[in-house]
């Protein structure tokens, strides 16, 4: 991805490695400062999983990549340092995977480095191959709509749903996008439209709350991303996401999810088996820790929504578009 | 409406006159606290419609009227006192409307506390109205929704979209509503919850977005408020709204609309005649000042949205429940 730094315009990751060190940006600082930290040893790599400096599963993978690669670097017990990398975010199906695919690739002797910058490119390219499947579906002059983030900043660079609109971008296709801003977290406000800043694509940020507005004025598809996607194509994403799609079905607007395969969990036949989370209500009764809501007031805070298939256009994988109903046959 | 004071739970109004004084609840102060505050001249009334001290039409018009009131009991200049209050507001229709009402009874030697209570009164009537047309929708255990604040701190007691909600409460049915916290201001999260609370009446503030899945979850029916219906049943209100609509059709959810007559603009034959202002970007950039979007970033801020009348269940006025296409037999 593009960030605007005091030297210009540069090419950065949301995760690297450079001269021993694990680089990453500091995601608790955006959207109002770019700040780069480095750690040359995995406890503070796991701290920067635990503490948030680093976050969105992929991008938290190639992060435990990297603490593992230090650990070995640096002569540590892995068995060790497996563990206490796992355990700095104990939910997170990535940090698990990618510490395990560590352990592997340093038992069959292959380099550090090598391994966890090998794990770290395949997300990448999966996320530049939804941009080329993507790319086409938006012509020049079209107005997107997304929500949440779904970019570079959780998948290490490029991004899910933003993939496409890089590709575009990147093609010389004039494009407008419109950011929801995601409540009650803001990430589309804070995070995507940063994204977008930094790659010069024209956008504005909106309510939630108007996308039914802004759809019926004339928007020619949605593309967000997906938290998990079940094997009917029923799948869960950021509250909101289903709002958009009732929407975009009501107003004949095409509706796309962009995604790896890896988000398809075929031990889930139907939206209907995937638990919503709730959060805390603070998210929501405050903000910057001064209380917004009134005293006593009690806030119902999902964190995601589950779509069904049927509202689904389409689902732009790195092996291509699938309709819901092609899953099972090209995928199962 | 009911209000906990430090005295215990009373029944207030919005704004009222007492004792040669205008009474009114300070609203900006709310939900933090609650404050009263009153005014013996004009000239205070105007500056407490100017700097949003009372807020919504038809308070902000029963202010004006009590403005114009303490202006003959003054023996101010009644000409000078209706220019004065009617500038407090440049645009509010009901502030122009209650202005000339006053002029009127004054001029025919209405009493002029007499004259301004029968301004506020007729107000009140309409809303108990709607309560009781409304009340009967609301079974007993059922789930409401709502968005924004069509509540009793906007038409001086009682409210619109609260009236059936506060009636159905004190048949002594066992309720919950759905608060929608409505960005960028925040009005369902800072004023309906806040009346809510002071009624005991039971609910939960939700994210804008999350209205699709609590719809889907099973909602009995929706009720919300109007700035303007166009003659064909089309209407205008609170950005989000027609999101609602579109998810209630979807779902199988009635969708009423709580009104006095007085919204109803014949001039106006359809919505798309009713142009959407857009407000501020920094409603939505900033929270208490401070900068929570991107620098740079571009924000779209439309105030309202339109519905088409084919969404609409009902219109619950003071007259009884209208379909859209009875708007134009029963009051055209």
């Amino acid at each position: 991805m593009k960030a605007k730094t005091e030297k210009g315009v540069q090419d950065v990751k949301a995760v690297w490695f450079e001269d021993g060190r694990v680089v990453m940006i500091d995601q608790r600082k955006l959207p109002g400062r770019l700040e780069f930290v480095s750690f040359d040893n995995y406890p503070d790599v796991a701290e920067s999983i635990r503490n948030m400096t680093t976050r969105g599963a992929p991008s938290i993978g190639a992060t435990a990549a990297y603490g593992m690669c230090l650990a070995a670097l640096n002569g540590d017990d892995l068995d060790r340092a497996a563990k206490d990398i796992k355990a700095a975010r104990p939910t997170a199906y990535d940090l698990f995977y990618a510490v395990d695919y560590m352990v592997r690739a340093l038992g069959e002797n292959t380099d550090p480095v090598e391994a966890a910058d090998s794990y770290a490119q395949i997300i990448i390219d999966k996320c530049l191959a939804i941009g080329r499947y993507g790319e086409p579906l938006i012509k020049d002059g079209a107005k997107v709509m997304t929500h949440c983030n779904a970019g570079a900043l959780a998948t290490v660079d490029v991004g899910t749903a933003l993939a496409p609109i890089r590709a575009a971008h990147d093609k010389g296709k004039n494009i407008f996008v419109y950011v929801s801003e995601t409540r009650p977290r803001l990430q589309g406000m804070q995070l995507t439209s940063w994204e977008l800043l930094q790659e010069g694509i024209d956008h504005a940020i909106m309510p939630d709350g108007a996308s039914g507005h802004f759809l019926r004025e004339g928007v020619d598809l949605i593309i967000l991303g997906a938290d998990r996607i079940a094997a009917n194509g029923d799948f869960a994403n950021k509250i909101g996401t289903f709002e958009k799609a009732v929407l975009a079905k009501e107003l004949g607007v095409p509706f796309y999810v962009a995604a790896p395969i890896s988000t398809f969990d075929f031990n889930t036949p139907r939206g209907e088996d995937i638990k919503i989370e709730y959060r805390s209500e603070e998210e929501m009764t405050q903000i910057s820790g001064v209380r917004i809501a009134p005293e006593g007031a009690r806030a119902l805070n999902p964190s995601f929504d589950m779509t069904p298939a049927g509202y689904v256009t389409g689902f732009i994988t790195e092996k291509g578009i699938l309709a819901p109903n092609e899953i099972r046959r090209v995928l199962g």
